[in-house]
C-alpha cells in the first residue's frame, strides 16, 4: 500500500449525482470536502490576518509559487521554516506550480522542451522555470499539497495547440513526479497532476490516462475558468471527471462562483479555489442571501442594516452597510477587510450547506432551491452543457 | 455642584513633578489618565478594527469633525445613532472641532468674525464653518468629549497674529459654550476649551484666564506640535499648564512621541493624541524596546525574530520582521495593520508604565531610565526648555 493510499477518504457518495463527501488527511490537519480554498497570493489572503481566516472557517488556503518565488524568494520562506511558519497559518496550504502566472502574467515567454523563459512582471528580470525548479520552489515553501508544472492555454485554443500543450503537460508531469520522488518531500507533500485538453474530450481523456499512470496523490482539472462560457465548463467536467481515479481527490482550478461550485460538486469535484470572491469584495461587491450588492453605491449611504441579515460574520455582527460604504468611499482599508471577511464567510457557509446536502442525499433539492431562491437572487441560472467537438 | 464637577477624579499627585493620575468618567466608561488617544480620522483608526483597538488596550479614540462633516456627513452618522454605533466602538470618543483641518487642509480660507469660509480639500466645494456649526456637527457625532472651534496658527507666528487668534478663540469659545448649553447635549458631552497664545506667555495667560471664566469641563493646550522645536513645546507647557483649573482634565493636542508624552505628563497633562505612531507604522517604522526600526528595509529580509521581543501584541506574538517586511514590500495591507497594532500597543504599554510610575512617585527614576535606555535607543534626548519672549 502506497504512502498516499487512504490519505483521502470518501465517506459518502450522494445517490443522485456524482458528488461525494470526504476528508483529506494532511500534515496540518483534516480538510472536509468538498472544500473551497481562499487564495493567499503573496503569503496573505489580501487584507486578512490568519486569525480572521480561522474565524471565517477557512480549512485550507492556496498560495502562489510564481509570486513567492519572485518576492520574498523561496529561500527566505525556507529559512523561515516554510510557508506555514512564515505566514503563521497552522492549517493546510496548497501551492500552485507557477505555470498559470508564467503563462498569464509574465512577459516575453519562450517555451522550450525544458521549460519556460520569461521576464518578471515586476522588474523585467529574466527567469527560467522548469518542472524541476517548480518542484524545488514548492519543496522550499513546504505546502501540504503541491502542483505539477503545466501549460495552461486560454479559451478558445486551436486543437493543435491544445494537443501540444497536453503532450508538454504530460512530459512535464513525469519530470515533476521524478523530481518530487528524488529531491522532494514525497512523504509529506502530496503532488497533484493537472489534466489539460481544453474543450476536446479526446484530449482530456488522453491527458487523464497519461497522468493516471503516474499514480499521483490527487488530480486537478486545469484549463478551465480561462474565459470559456459556463456551458463549456460543465460539459468539460462531464467528460473529464469520470476519467479521474475515484480514490483520489479531484481539484477544479480557478472556480469560483457559487453556481459553478455547485455544478462542479455535483459532477464529483472535491476541491476548488478562486480569487473572485475576495477580489469582488475589495471592489465593494458582496454575495448575500438576498442577492449581490455593491455596497460602495450611493444607495447604501443610509442603509443601517448589515450586509446580510442571515450572516454570522464579524462584519455582519457589528457594522452597517452605511459604515462599510463610508469606509470604501474614503479608502479606509477596514472596508475591504469587512467585505472580504463577509464574502469568504458567505462561501464557507455555502460549502457547509453543500456538504450537508451531499451527506444527506439532498443534492437535487439543494440545487433546485438554489436556482429558485438564493442563486436566482444572485443572478445565477443553471448552465446548459454545450456540445463539445468530437475527437 | 455642576454637572461636570467630579467627572474627572485626580487620584494621585506625583510628589516630584506636576504629574497626576486620575480617571475620566464618561457615558462610555472610565478612562485612566494620563492617557494617549489613537486617532481615527475618518471613523476608523487606519487599517484597524474596533476588535484590534480593544486588543491593543486603547481606552479612548479621537475622530475628526472636519473629515466626518465632509464624508459621510454628520447627518448620516446621527441617523446611524451616533459615531459609537456607526463605527461599532463602545468606549469613549473625543471629536475635535474641525478648526485645525479647516486651517491646515482646506483651501481658500476666509476668516470672518462669524467663522471660516473654505473649500473642501476633496472636491473644492464651498463650506462655511462657525462655532455653532462645529457644535451642531459634534452633537450629531455624539462623542463623549467635544472641542471648541478655535483658530490654531503655525509656528512661528507674529505676536499680533497670535493676539488676534487668542481674541477670536475666546469669542468663539463663548459662542461654542452657549451653543453647547442651548442646543447641545451638555449633560452627556463634555466640552473642552482650547488655550491658544503661541509661544507668548502673557497671551497664554490671557487665553487661559478668559476660558476659565466659562468653567469648561476640560481644557486643551492648543497651538503646540505645529512645527516648533521641542524646547519651545515644553517651555510653553511650563507656563501654561499651571494656569489651567486643577480639577479639570488637561489635554495636550497633537503630541505624540514618547519623549514629549513623558515631558507633558511630568508637567501635569492628562490626555494626548497624535497621528504619528500610526502614520509611522504605515510607512514601516516601529518603536521597539531596542530602538526604532524601519522594518521595510532590506536589513530585515531574513530577520525571523519579532518586531520587539518585549512586546505582547498580536504582531509580535505571531509574525517575524521578515514576514512583515515582505508584506510591506508587496503592498499587502496586513503589513500596515501589524505595524500599526504594534506601535499602538507599544504606546499603550508605555502609558501603563508611566501611570504606574506616577502612582508610585517614581517619575524622576522613570524619566532618567527612559533617557538612559529605551528612550536613548529611540533617539530621544531630554528637551531643554527654551526662553520664551516676555509679554
Ligand atoms: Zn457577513
Ligand atoms: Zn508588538
Amino acid at each position: 500500500m502506497g504512502r498516499w493510499d487512504g490519505w483521502f477518504t470518501v465517506e459518502h457518495h450522494e445517490v443522485h449525482s456524482h458528488a461525494r463527501a470526504g476528508r483529506l488527511h494532511t500534515p496540518h490537519g483534516v480538510v472536509e470536502t468538498p472544500v473551497f480554498m481562499p487564495v493567499g497570493t503573496q503569503a496573505a489572503v489580501k487584507t486578512l490576518s490568519p486569525h480572521e481566516l480561522h474565524q471565517v472557517g477557512a480549512q485550507i488556503i492556496l498560495s502562489n509559487t510564481y509570486h513567492l518565488y519572485l518576492r520574498p524568494g523561496s529561500q527566505v520562506v525556507a529559512e523561515a521554516g516554510g510557508l506555514h511558519r512564515f505566514m503563521a497559518w497552522d492549517r493546510p496550504i496548497l501551492t500552485d506550480s507557477g505555470g498559470f502566472q508564467v503563462f498569464s502574467l509574465a512577459a516575453l515567454r519562450q517555451v522550450t522542451g525544458d521549460g519556460v523563459r520569461f521576464r518578471s512582471h515586476l522588474d523585467g528580470s529574466e527567469h527560467f522555470f522548469t518542472p524541476e525548479l517548480s518542484m524545488a520552489v514548492q519543496r522550499d515553501l513546504g505546502a501540504d499539497i503541491i502542483m505539477c508544472f503545466d501549460e495552461c492555454l486560454a479559451y478558445p485554443a486551436r486543437r493543435d495547440e491544445v494537443e501540444a500543450s497536453v503532450e508538454r503537460t504530460t512530459r512535464w508531469a513525469r519530470r515533476c513526479h521524478r523530481a518530487w520522488q528524488e529531491d522532494g518531500d514525497p512523504d509529506r507533500q502530496a503532488l497533484f497532476g493537472i489534466v489539460q485538453g481544453g474543450a476536446y474530450p479526446d484530449l482530456r481523456r488522453r491527458s487523464a490516462e497519461e497522468l493516471a499512470e503516474l499514480d499521483f496523490p490527487g488530480y486537478a482539472v486545469g484549463g478551465l475558468s480561462v474565459g470559456e462560457p459556463a456551458g463549456v465548463t460543465v460539459a468539460v467536467l462531464d467528460v473529464t471527471v469520470p476519467l479521474l481515479p475515484a480514490g483520489r481527490p479531484r481539484y477544479l482550478m480557478g472556480v469560483g462562483t457559487p453556481d459553478l461550485i455547485l455544478e462542479a460538486v455535483w459532477r464529483g469535484i472535491d476541491m476548488m479555489d478562486c480569487v473572485l470572491p475576495t477580489r469582488m469584495a475589495r471592489h465593494g461587491t458582496v454575495y448575500t442571501s438576498q442577492g449581490r450588492i455593491t455596497v460602495r453605491n450611493a444607495a447604501y449611504a443610509r442603509d443601517f442594516g448589515p450586509l446580510d441579515p442571515a450572516c454570522d460574520c464579524y462584519a455582519c455582527r457589528h457594522f452597517s452597510r452605511a459604515y462599510i460604504r463610508h469606509l470604501l468611499k474614503v479608502n479606509e482599508t477596514l472596508g475591504m477587510r469587512l467585505t472580504t471577511i463577509h464574502n469568504l464567510r458567505y462561501l464557507q457557509r455555502f460549502m457547509e450547506r453543500l456538504r450537508q446536502a451531499v451527506r444527506e442525499d439532498r443534492l437535487p433539492e439543494f440545487r433546485a432551491a438554489f436556482y429558485r431562491e438564493e442563486g436566482a437572487a444572485l443572478g445565477f441560472r443553471p448552465p446548459e452543457p454545450e456540445p463539445l467537438p468530437a475527437g
